[in-house]
Formats: C-alpha cells, sequence, structure tokens
C-alpha cells in the first residue's frame, strides 16, 4: 500500500479532530488547554525488541498507544491526542495495515484521545513504531521519579510479572494462558490511578523494564534508599501458580512490560483501591530487597537494561 | 554504547530546559505559552533512504531538527522544543553517536529551541530518526495548504532544484560542488520568513518531495486550479549552470529536498524579499506547468510519490 493511500484511507478517517486538520497540513494546531500544563512523551516500539511480529497487529497498535499512555498516567496526566511516527517494512502489507489501524482506532475510541497528525515511511528493514503522546496536568501537579523521601511508603498498582510470563507463553517458552498472553500483549495504563495521584504521591514512574530496577532508578532520582519486601508482591492467581518461591518472584519482580505504577506516599496517606504496598523508603542511597524470611537477597538481575 | 550511557553522557546535557527534567522522568512537563496556539509536527529519517549512511552524522542532525523545523516554518510556527526518538542499528558506534549529538546541539543553539525528552532503542537493522517539534502562533494564525484563492499569485523561497543536484554529488554521479552538497545535506528551514507569512499568506507549505508535486498537492488542498510558469523558476547560479533549457528545469522543479517554502498572496500583497513568483491561482482544478516558450508542458514525473 503507498503511503499516500495509507493516509487517505487508512488514517485521515481516525483524524477527525480539528487539531489534525485532516492530516492535509504540514502540521497540527493545538489551542491548548487554559490552565494546564501539558505532559509530552515520546516511545519507540521495534519490531523483534518490542513486539513480536508475530503479535496481531491490532494488538502492536493498543501496545504501542497503551505505553506512552502508561508514561503520561506515571507523570499523572489526563492524554489528550498522539503523532504517529509509522516506519514500515515490506512485511506491514496490507492486511496487517488494515488491522493495526482497526486496533488504532479502537485505542483512541477506548482511551478518548486525538490522532493529530504525524509521518508514514516505508520500505525499512523492519517496523519502527513511534508514537508522541500529550497530555494534561494541573500547573505544578505533575508527577515524577524525583520526589520520595525517607519515610514514605512504597506502592504499586495491580500485579506484577503477569505480563513477563505471558511473554514466554508468546514465544513458545510456556503453555498457554490467555490471561497472561492478554497482560503482555495488551498493558492497561494505570491513567485513572495516575491522575488521582497527582498532588498526593511523592514520586511515580511507570514499570517497563522491571520492578526492581525500575525501583532502584527511583530510589537514584529521589536521592533515598529503597526497600522492597519480596512477600508483599502482588501476584495474579495465575502468576501466583508459577511463583513457588523467592526465586520465581525475583523472576517475576524484574521480568518488565508490566505497566503499572510505582509510586511513593507520604507518612499517613492513604493507599489508593487496587495498589499494594511493598516497601518503603528511607535515607541513604540504593535498592534492599528482602526476602520472605526477612534476610536481604540481592538478585544478578533487576531488569532489563539497554 | 549502552541506551543508558548515551542518555546520560551525550543527551541528558542538551536537555537543559525546565520542561526537559533532566530526562529523568517517563514525561517533560510543559507550561504552554499564554495566548498562542501549539503547531505539532513528526517528521522520520531513516538511513538509506532519506539520508546517506556515508552523510556526515552531524549534518543528519540537523537534517532531522531542519526539516521537522520546516513543517512549522510552513505554518508561521516559531519552533519552541523537539523529542527525540533514536533508533539505532550497530552501525551507529560511539564515533557516530558523539557526532550525532554534536550536531544536535549545534542546531539547538542555532534554531533557539529545547530538547524536552524522547526514547532511545538499539539493535534495529538500520537507523529511524524519529522527531517531534513543537512551535507556537498567534491564535487563528497557522498557516494551511487549502487556502488559495483564485487570483492569488504563487511564489517560492529561495532557489529550486539544488539539493536534487546535491544528492546527485553524494551518490557520486556529479562533480563535485560545495555549495549544492551542502544545500542537500543541510537544508535551511525558511522560519522568518514563514512566521512573517502568517496571517499574510492565503496557503503555504514546504517543499520536500518536488515543486511541481507539492504544488500539485497544495492545488488540491486548496480545491483551486494552480500555474507554474516554469522560467520563473528560481536557480542558484551552480543550478542555472547544468539548466540548459526546460527539461533540466522540470528535473530541477521535480527533485524535492528544497525545504524552500510554496506560498500564495492575495491579489495586491507585497512579496517578501527573498521569494520569488513563479505562477498563480485560479478557478478550477490540477496543475499546469508553462514551458519557456508559453506552452504547455506536462511532465512524466512531478515529485517523490510515496
Amino acid at each position: 500500500m503507498k503511503e499516500r493511500q495509507l493516509i487517505a484511507e487508512l488514517l485521515a478517517p481516525l483524524a477527525t479532530s480539528a487539531a489534525a486538520r485532516g492530516l492535509s497540513d504540514d502540521g497540527a494546531v493545538l489551542t491548548p488547554p487554559m490552565g494546564r500544563d501539558l505532559v509530552l512523551t515520546h516511545d519507540v516500539l521495534a519490531a523483534g525488541i518490542h513486539y513480536l511480529p508475530t503479535d496481531p497487529p491490532g494488538d502492536t497498535a493498543l501496545k504501542l498507544l497503551a505505553v506512552n499512555l502508561s508514561d503520561l498516567a506515571a507523570m499523572g496526566a489526563r492524554p489528550m491526542g498522539v503523532l504517529l511516527g509509522l516506519g514500515l517494512s515490506p512485511s506491514e502489507d496490507t492486511v496487517w495495515l488494515r488491522a493495526f489501524t482497526a486496533g488504532l482506532e479502537r485505542g483512541l475510541e477506548r482511551w478518548n484521545i486525538a490522532l493529530w497528525g504525524g509521518d508514514t515511511v516505508s520500505g525499512l528493514a523492519q517496523a519502527v513504531l513511534g508514537l508522541t503522546a500529550i497530555g494534561q496536568v494541573e500547573p505544578g501537579r505533575a508527577l515524577s521519579r524525583g520526589g520520595a523521601r525517607p519515610g514514605d511508603t512504597l506502592h504499586v498498582s495491580g500485579t506484577i510479572g503477569d505480563a513477563g510470563l505471558g511473554l514466554q507463553i508468546a514465544l513458545g517458552q510456556a503453555a498457554h494462558d490467555a490471561y497472561l498472553l492478554h497482560r503482555y500483549r495488551l498493558p492497561e495504563p494505570r491513567l485513572a490511578l495516575g491522575q488521582a495521584l497527582a498532588g498526593v504521591a511523592t514520586a511515580a514512574m511507570d514499570i517497563s523494564d522491571g520492578l526492581l530496577i525500575d525501583a532502584k532508578r527511583l530510589a537514584l532520582a529521589s536521592g533515598v534508599a529503597l526497600t522492597v519486601d519480596l512477600a508483599a508482591l502482588p501476584l495474579s492467581t495465575q502468576a501466583a501458580a508459577c511463583t513457588p518461591d523467592d526465586t520465581a518472584r525475583l523472576e517475576r519482580a524484574s521480568a518488565g512490560d508490566d505497566y503499572e505504577l510505582l509510586f511513593t506516599l507520604p507518612p499517613g496517606a492513604a493507599a489508593p483501591a487496587g495498589t499494594t504496598r511493598i516497601g518503603h523508603i528511607a535515607a541513604g542511597s540504593g535498592l534492599t530487597v528482602l526476602a520472605s524470611d526477612g534476610t536481604q537477597r540481592v538478585p544478578d538481575r533487576l531488569g532489563w537494561e539497554h
């Protein structure tokens, strides 16, 4: 499919906001919301690296949106719109493109965001999908990784490790489980939680590379010491079934792709529903992992390092 | 070079604005300028497609900025900041990355824009460089391709065809000429002109795929007929030397990569300095190309079709 045809037939019909100008101009024109800060993020997913070429294309489109919206959630922002950089190889044929844009449309509707513009490139050696997402937040309320203070408690949303188990299934290394595979292919950005935490949490980030490595990054950005209590790790029923001991818990906590929110609360603050307290912040630096018997456990690997 | 090291050593030092938060958070936080619209654009350059792997990496960084800023210029916007999506293959080694980020720094300084954030990905089969650029414009003054009206005159900035000749040099198909090669590798976004045209020109766009094909797109977006007078085509001294006749003029006008502005003015409006009147708008539809003897000339190819 020619780029012109792709834009006219599959993308322009999704670009219904006035800002997008029907994708016919060199850029989009946005009147920013009065009295709000904007949060801007850009994430890239590459075929064979961040998703599998065998993943359903509609799921890949939803994942591309979700990982970017997860960044907005981590900042406490409400998403408004996106710019799409669609880099295509010969593998992304018309069937793939129709399924991808159908998934994109579902995601735009689901999260109530606009497609404002972007660019398409064909003839690449592999698909490289870039997305810029823009959201809004009340002035001064955007969350940061750097605000955790000694005495804060450490919390995480949802359950941890499901997506890592789902990846094993997608790679044919584990028995099929629809829930775990879904958690890998279709992460859910914690937008409502992030907005509820804006102005409340002292620090927040989303977990993309593994709970432990991301927790270490939060500690570093905040200049504090952070302790994770492995026994408190929230596991889904499916994950719990294949997490018999602390060694398996460490695998869940370093698998990545969770797209849950990791955040700290000041002493006395009530934790939102659907979240679990998994540790605490102290003066000092670095990450401590406590095993179920209370001893320290230093894992060989904390998560994905790029 | 690991992505973490690339960000810490080469990119974070360039991200000096408060909005970037030192590249340590999941996104950037921007307080939008009061009483201004924002213009958003995203363009992707891929190695071997939009630039040559043999191009100096610093030039590639400047070109990545320039092609996006050219889109902002075409909308009449003043650039503010960018998000960078750096997709790297094993070919982009530390030497390449240092030269690329040095060029990026020169561009940010030259055009007085901020690096707000982005993403890095390594392990790609080829480099794929995405950039999102954001600028500001007075409300309602953003230019569009769709505003040309019968009776308007058609104008272009600078000279046309230099970059196409420069590409031939870069490919080893033509004798070296420093000026033409520079015009291919380092396009100059016409930012001051674009801002001067905001609220004055009836339509504008930048020329990336070729003057003729882009002129046809402007005519289509505006719902008008457009005539280009080949004899009026502005040529540099270097391009004029290898443009003996209308056949060569058609090649210059369909070569692309000019990143000059094509715009229409209402009757009686004064054309800005450094621009050339090359045609006019009438009721109807489609593109007419007039040869030097006044006859119509229908070229086989109007420019790059993707």
